[in-house]
């Protein structure tokens, strides 16, 4: 029934309510599957899967839990970054909220996290002006020494403007990497590198124009690569695009424009902080997982609602949406909520270490950590086991599986399947050859927020969020429930005991 | 050539530059007119006034010397609040440009203003929480006793719902107006009363919603009305629409909501400012004046590139074009840069007080604080003398020649007239009968960045400001050039020696 795409929310809403209503009786391929004994062609999997898929986007659809999670978690605590008591004040709530929702097996996975600190920033423009600049310091970055650092500004639009610069033109100035937004992915390079690369020239301080589409005197914080032995450490900081226009305005007219930079930034040592972790135990093959998640620390500003408190309560709802419909899959379907993406990887790298051999038993990993905006659909991606590159053979039958699920989410939208998926917290996990699954949204005003003041659950659509955990529970409920496993060529005869057994009602 | 309505911007520009280079050498009713001797009917308005037009369109499209004016302001000053030092060297800076333009009698006109200075504001939501708030003390505002006022918060949603909670509910509370923006005039209420209205409830501070519509974590500062003697006087501050959301949020779902307010704001001894006055004196009638301008003063944040840097630097743009141009018009042409009017209108009232008698010799008095987005026309208002109330007969007369002026426009798009002009500084002026004239642009985004940190000079599109420029230079010259005074009956053969002398080459 939500085999075409509806463009009507409400259709929508009607027609998840209504097939909800109608199949709460219906049980759902709850019970083990018979052997195959017939010769009769195997059941699509999405006719296999739909009674337990129209329960569970019925159910997202008409739940505002989800949202209540993300304002006690946004509203209620607040940002959280790695080395905060935030973060785990935050850890505690998502360990108990899966607790209160019935998850299984429970546990605080202890990761010991950098724990870098912002300190009092200010920056100012003292010539000409006065005035102040918008800054946020970056994540990794150095302070200043007391009474901070006043240079000379020298503006430059690339890496290549400032190669180009004759030699000591930087030397003892303060660079302004003014580099207008194109894609995150080209851009963020100056946020990255442009400390160590003004080092190297020399400068005593690096300030960024902020990765990020649109401003309202918006800086935009993020981590920079660590500092290189070879290269003087210098303080850095994203300055708001207001700032880096004014700046090289002067500049281009000829202007001299010194400016005042104080960092209070600190890196201390490592601290203690968690992955959570809670699920629902597989029916049939327990040892084979599902793991789904978000990562639950954020930068030290707004209240991290998209990024990424929108993908772990996501993540978290889809399970508990299983416990509430008593759909427990297959295989065991598992959340992990990593600590420390931001500033370190270190829970993605430790929830990979924790596994041992048993990473072979995990048939997808999936990252919600675009945003919630609209969903769009999945993409996947399959590296070679001990490396970053693509296998194309398994992310060509990946895909094919992940297609055969799609018309499930064809009603929400989110049935587009695309190639390059992943994420930062499954790196780890894909390296050692697991599939990896990016949840995609249209990421339309993600980057207009991302590490910003202004991540805040407001910017988050009520509506939307309910369609984004539809979307991912079915998908996972899916990659848990079907035959064989995720990149496995799907030779479902060839397998006994492994078809699907189509629900009451839920053939076409 | 262009009365039609030009889509193409490069159209428009090429037309414009044609005929400024075809028209240089055409005397453009620059000599004194003769008496009226034919029976001839008089030559339409915008005939008349067309090669002149033409010159000032094609000259202010064609020129980078307003937008270099404003990065003069906006980037070498930036904000300028009375009191302040930044708003006398912008005084000051405005002088020296009217002098450098070859403007006459430039002249500072000493105005005594109030000085509010902000101070350090801190606002924190202790419980839940903590998270810090983002605020912006409103002017006028009070500060908080040493240690701040921390206390519970109360959010409505209108006066109406603060009026209907019973007695004592915010007695000793935070007065939260989480009051989505509508209509700037209708959501300003909170800004201006917010307080006043808290306090007599018993409360002891209030946060107000930021009157705009979009944020990204953006507090709008504005004046706050003064306090009432009977009332006691209580702390004020915007804040962000995410924060006031986020509370209220809490408060709806039964969460108790605390906060620290800290606010250093004090009024402290009224200070020196300065109107900036300069002029081209009428070559006919010196003792009649068109007055343009804008206000030179700003909120302590940001740059005030739109409001109202922009509007101060086309209109002395529209008589430096004139002056470039050897186009001295009938009228006295004059900008008046007010000082104050943010939070005072000192600067209004004492150019209307300084003018004494001489107030009848004022044509019209046109003012530009709509931003300097895309221009669309001009706005007219006439009150009776003594009152705020429209007098329709004289608003009729000068509609229909601002309607005859209109054709000159078209092709800026800016030829849209219509009812209810005026504006702050030349409210005063109005009062006594002047006719007030407000340039109009489509205001699509002034309200996002209306007295927020945002209003920096990257937000003013230069093409946008050549436009402003050329449609206020022309709106100038011809109120300052037509035969009649505007709102007076246009009996053009009654008035011997007014008639208007069509220049070569332009007759249709």
């Amino acid at each position: 029934m939500l085999s075409h795409r509806v463009k009507s929310p409400s259709a929508v809403w009607c027609l998840a309510l209504l097939s909800a209503s109608l199949l709460t009786a219906a049980p759902a391929a709850s019970a083990p599957a018979p052997a195959r004994t017939s010769t009769r062609p195997p059941v699509p999997l999405d006719v296999a899967l739909r009674p337990a898929a129209e329960r569970l986007i019925g159910a997202a659809l008409a739940s505002g839990h989800a949202y209540l999670r993300l304002s006690q978690l946004c509203d209620g605590i607040g940002h959280r970054l790695s080395g905060s008591p935030a973060l785990e004040r935050a850890v505690a709530w998502a360990a108990a909220a899966m607790r209160e929702d019935g998850f299984e097996r429970v546990h605080l996975q202890p990761v010991m996290v950098p724990r870098w600190v912002r300190g009092v920033e200010r920056a100012t423009m003292i010539e000409p002006g006065p005035q102040t600049l918008s800054i946020l310091g970056l994540g990794r970055s150095i302070g200043t020494p007391p009474g901070g650092i006043t240079a000379e500004v020298v503006a430059v639009d690339s890496f290549a403007h400032l190669d180009a610069l004759p030699v000591g033109a930087v030397r003892g100035k303060i660079v302004l990497y003014d580099v207008p937004y194109t894609r995150y992915g080209e851009t963020v390079r100056y946020r990255s590198q442009g400390a160590n690369r003004a080092a190297a020239r020399g400068a005593v301080a690096a300030l960024v124009r902020s990765v990020g589409p649109v401003s309202l005197r918006t800086p935009h914080t993020g981590a920079m690569s660590p500092y290189v032995d070879s290269i003087p450490r210098i303080p850095a900081a994203a300055v708001a695009i207001e700032d880096a226009t004014m700046m090289h305005r002067l500049l281009a007219r000829g202007e001299r424009v010194r400016v005042r930079l104080e960092m209070g930034a600190d890196t201390l040592l490592d601290a203690p902080s968690h992955n959570v972790i809670g699920e629902i135990r597989g029916r049939e093959r327990p040892d084979e997982v599902v793991v789904v998640g978000g990562h639950i620390d954020s930068w030290d500003v707004g209240a991290g609602a998209h990024d990424d408190g929108g993908g772990c309560v996501i993540a978290m709802e889809s399970l508990r949406l299983m416990k509430q419909l008593g759909l427990r899959p297959r295989r065991t379907v598992r959340v992990v909520l990593w600590t420390n993406e931001e500033n370190g990887l270190r829970g993605g790298n430790a929830y990979r270490d924790s596994l041992g051999a048993l990473v072979a038993g995990h048939v997808a990993a999936i990252e919600s950590d675009g945003g919630v905006e609209r969903v769009v659909g999945f993409d996947v991606g399959v590296f070679r086991v001990g490396t970053d590159s693509t296998d194309a053979p398994r992310v060509a039958a990946a895909t094919a599986r992940l297609n055969a699920i799609a018309p499930l989410l064809s009603g929400l939208g989110a049935d587009t399947i695309g190639p390059g998926g992943g994420g930062a917290d499954i790196g780890p996990l894909m390296r050692k050859g697991v599939p990896g699954i990016a949840h995609r949204t249209t990421m339309e005003h993600y980057f207009d927020w991302h590490h910003t003041h202004s991540d805040m659950l407001d910017k988050v659509d009520p509506i939307e969020l309910r369609k984004n955990v539809a979307a991912l529970a079915v998908m996972v409920y899916a990659l848990a429930e079907m035959p064989e496993r995720l990149g496995d060529p799907p030779t479902v005869a060839a397998r006994p005991g492994v078809a699907p057994r189509p629900a009451v009602g839920a053939r076409p």
